[in-house]
């Protein structure tokens, strides 16, 4: 591997980074054509339904892609899709080299792309900067693979874990920089899901927001309601900036349910009580990729619980609030023994407006097992 | 104020700083002495009832003190204590010039050590390394002025909040790193306090360790316990390796504080139940300057509820535990709304172990007031 081919493929990332939030249900690409030591195309996908990173990049070096080598940060798809397979238009073009970070993860056609260059005498390298591609896309490598959603669960707590006081009021836990952020993430998802609690306690809007205006793409706004207890004055219910899925149980009453589709809202009765699993399923089946899980307590620890958490994001404000019955982030079963506590990987820590951190990380998930005691 | 005033002062501040946890129930205190450019002495307050900083200074500038310039980080002092007045003997040593970071904070003495010096003609400058020196010697300067102990409360949860899970282990929460911290904190510490559900949940033995072995200075243990519930086989009453003190209240049974004291624990009754002010005025009393509180979360609670929190140092481990039955760092009352929350000043980060981060920082009481709801 060349040293020249990591900082192509650096800028490729780069490229497809820019888009990063707005190709949903596609991934992010980015692709970069050289010629003698020359950029000669640059690209990325932009959006689901338009052309991929490669066609642009081979649009923009026009007859210099001749010969040229490409680098692109996803293996370049070999079949008709909604658009034309990029691997013909690589060939076409008579790009001499490809790049490729990384394979694509969908097992029908992982590595066919790749084949049909090299059996076109294209010379091919896969992986490079591989790592950094698959956290890229770490969405829709799992939502290929899984068919649910990729599950992030946001919190926010002060110092000593509270995410309200005991009279439950948590405005603001954090500042302005940092729930400025918290809306680009709303913005970077399909949907966004709370429990019906959330909803009686802070009536939220659940929309993503630049200063205090509803623009640009929403997320799906889930509600996990066993009993449709949703009064209809509920924001969600009523703005319309952006639709809204009940959750409930096959016991919920009827009536109350075309009520609440008559508001607009829609209904998905889950065999008995509402799980994780079967909210998972139903949201992968109508193409939601990715969930923003900003529940209370208990959704919180219902997603750890199941084990359903790819991701966690979690704001922590340096003040204290104490109580006793002030609510934590994580409710649920939770671990009987602090050896089996679930440690997250990659952790990546930011301050925000000089107060508020944002610690983000990958759970770990391993085996229960039994502690040893030790006298400290 | 010239640059080098402050290069000098920054180097006392230094040598104060080398004798941290060691002088007390006396600050920790640096001088250096200068003379043309050159520096001709330094010294430190080393334990208690030993020569002050000047003294060690003078001694090792010997003749060069004449005419020279003397950095000192607190004022020197003008009373015949455990030794003799230090502003005596740097006027007899021929000082010309003294730079004093911070006034003594005795009330009764704060200022007249400077006005003995300046009458006998010595310039003298106040200031330089002010905010340092006192933050260096924030225990000495709240036991002077308040009569009672500095309380750091030292905690240690997982991300989400938990100082255990639901069946009560907390074994371990940070990694070994953190936790050679915390026995240092200890060593710093006069005393150090828990509640008696503590050592009925976890049995500590509440002394400083380095590599498992019970070494040099150790704390005073307290333990909060209203009705003497603590048990005869309890490690702090049983190892010998610190005093124990309990305090009860004066409905406790007589019977089980003889037994408690033929163990050699000393019992203290309280009027009705034991409440944090009648604590630390108790510990006051006794020359208890600092005190480290490693409660669970009804004893952390009590503290701050009671405003009794001078320093705050949280380890943050980054896993997740989980459960709504899991205890978190600070119970208690706690604030009703969030914008009374107690933010931290100065707050300090520090990661250890690459996984496990200290957040430390001063708590900033203000008045309670009511929120205003805002839509999220």
């Amino acid at each position: 591997m060349a040293e020249s081919d990591l900082s192509y493929m650096s800028l490729a990332l780069d490229l497809a980074r820019a888009t990063k939030g707005q190709t949903s249900p596609n991934p992010v690409v980015g692709a970069v054509i050289v010629r003698d030591g020359m950029v000669v195309g640059m690209g990325a996908h932009v959006k689901a339904g338009e052309p991929h990173a490669e066609v642009h990049a081979l649009r923009m070096a026009g007859e210099l892609a001749k010969g040229a080598t490409l680098y692109v940060t996803l293996e370049p798809c070999s079949h008709y899709g909604r658009t034309p397979p990029c691997a013909k238009a690589v060939l076409e073009a008579g790009i001499a080299r490809v790049v490729v970070a990384a394979a694509d993860p969908n097992p029908l056609v992982a590595g066919k792309g790749i084949s049909l260059l090299r059996q076109a005498g294209v010379d091919v390298v896969v992986g490079v900067g591989a790592v950094q591609a698959k956290k890229l896309n770490e969405v829709f490598f799992h939502y290929i693979q899984k068919q649910t959603p990729f599950v992030t669960v946001k919190t926010a707590s002060t110092l000593d874990g509270k995410i309200a006081t005991r009279t439950g009021d948590s405005r603001w836990i954090t500042g302005e920089e940092a729930r400025k952020r918290v809306h680009q993430l709303r913005r970077e998802h399909d949907a966004i899901l709370v429990g019906v609690q959330t909803v009686l306690a802070d009536d939220p809007a659940l929309t993503a927001r630049e200063q205090g205006q509803v623009t640009g793409r929403q997320p799906l706004r889930v509600i996990l309601d066993n009993h449709l207890r949703i009064p209809d004055t509920a924001c969600v219910l009523r703005d319309g900036h952006a639709p809204t899925l009940l959750f409930a149980s096959d016991q919920a009453p009827v009536e109350r349910q075309r009520q609440l589709e008559s508001l607009g809202a829609e209904v998905v009765r889950l065999a008995g009580r509402v799980s994780v699993e079967q909210v998972l399923a139903e949201l992968g089946k109508r193409g939601i990729s990715s969930l923003l899980v900003e529940g209370g307590a208990t959704v919180n620890g219902s997603f750890l619980d199941a084990r359903a958490v790819q991701k966690v994001v979690h704001f922590l404000s340096c003040k204290l609030v104490g109580g006793a019955a002030a609510p934590a982030s994580y409710g649920g079963l939770g671990q009987s023994f602090m050896q089996d506590a679930i440690s997250l990987a990659d952790v990546e820590m930011e301050l925000f407006g000089g107060h508020d951190l944002c610690i983000a990380g990958y759970p770990v998930w391993k085996e229960e097992g039994s502690a040893t005691c030790l006298r400290d």
